[in-house]
């Protein structure tokens, strides 16, 4: 048993998530903006790398919402380097940091799950399982996503693809890593491309 | 004045134009290889970068044309380093090879036109106006993409989206080259968001 896992994104027609060294950029509409409110509000938990974490500092909570509505925050964190100020720790949601064996730290604001050593993302979900968490929207970053993919942990792509053009052959991607996440790639199956604003979301299941 | 300018490509759903060490992978669908073969057809000439002739020796001719009913292969080559028994060099339509100013080479089967030093894509516009090629659709590869539209030449942008993840932070994107192409992207309108096959045809043209 593992929960149910739903990759989504917003890259730019080029394929980035961002700029060259991680740079934020607008990519998402409005409309794909309330899309994802709405998206993270029917599952358990919203999971994301600690490398977006540092680079964007994101809270993962809706505004307005208790800390019982808003999801459970999960952050894969191997060696447990999240910054003690991250707006991630603040009391707005329960959150988990997922570390190594042997890298638990205390960190206020955040209960911490240990998963193998090296990290092993099947124990993870594993011991999400267990605790009641069935379903997951994973939001980034490339190097995270990658290895949901790498692991054949998915079920669900969503890409919002927005109308510009970012270049740089070191700018984050959707799915980074360090090589094919499987030969001849992972293969999803379209199930939908709906305009949102100046941009497109396509939608996928594993095929 | 300047030829028109469409880049046409085709990307994995995580934005990779190929795998890692610019491995080749089937990404667009029959419907979309049809269309690129009618698109070729409208346009004065087909332009890639040397390092796609190097990496996929692609002919750019389409099988039952003559050597007049093919496009014009325009090939950016800055130090003249195709390979001489590249299929882009064969009898089956004319070829021009686009050197910096001081690379010119004998090449069997292509002219030179030397454009510069350092390479100057406007030159090479210029000059390919001036020889009465009025249309360009410009396929490839990502760093070749990326100079186009660091230096605004760009009328229309295609991509097809394939329905598979590829993965990899070193594989090649449709827009590579050193970072951002321009400060917070260069922006387009969508024109259009169509099913072909088992991907999606995206369509842009310059905001």
């Amino acid at each position: 048993m593992r929960p149910f896992i739903h990759i989504n994104c917003a890259m730019s027609a080029d394929g980035k998530i961002a700029g060259s060294e991680r740079k934020q950029v607008r990519i998402s509409s409005q409309e794909d903006k309330d899309r994802v409110k709405s998206l993270r509000r029917t599952y358990d938990a919203i999971l994301v790398g600690v490398g977006t974490i540092v680079s964007d500092d994101p809270h993962l909570t809706v505004k307005g919402r208790t800390y019982e509505e808003n999801q459970v925050r999960i952050v894969i964190d191997p060696k447990c380097r999240v910054p003690l100020d991250s707006l991630v720790l603040d009391d707005r949601a329960r959150t988990i940091i997922a570390v190594e064996d042997g890298q638990k730290k205390d960190v206020q604001g955040a209960e911490i799950l240990e998963c193998g050593s090296p990290f092993d993302l099947d124990s993870l979900m594993t011991q999400l399982s267990q605790i009641g968490i069935d379903s997951i929207l994973v939001e980034g970053g490339g190097e995270t996503i990658a290895s949901f993919f790498k692991n054949g942990l998915v079920d669900r792509y969503t890409v919002f693809v927005g109308s510009k053009i970012i270049g740089g052959r070191m700018s984050p991607t959707p799915a980074d890593g360090d090589g094919w996440v499987m030969q001849d790639g992972f293969p999803l199956k379209l199930t939908g491309a709906d305009i949102l604003g100046d941009g497109v979301l396509l939608s996928y299941d594993r095929a």
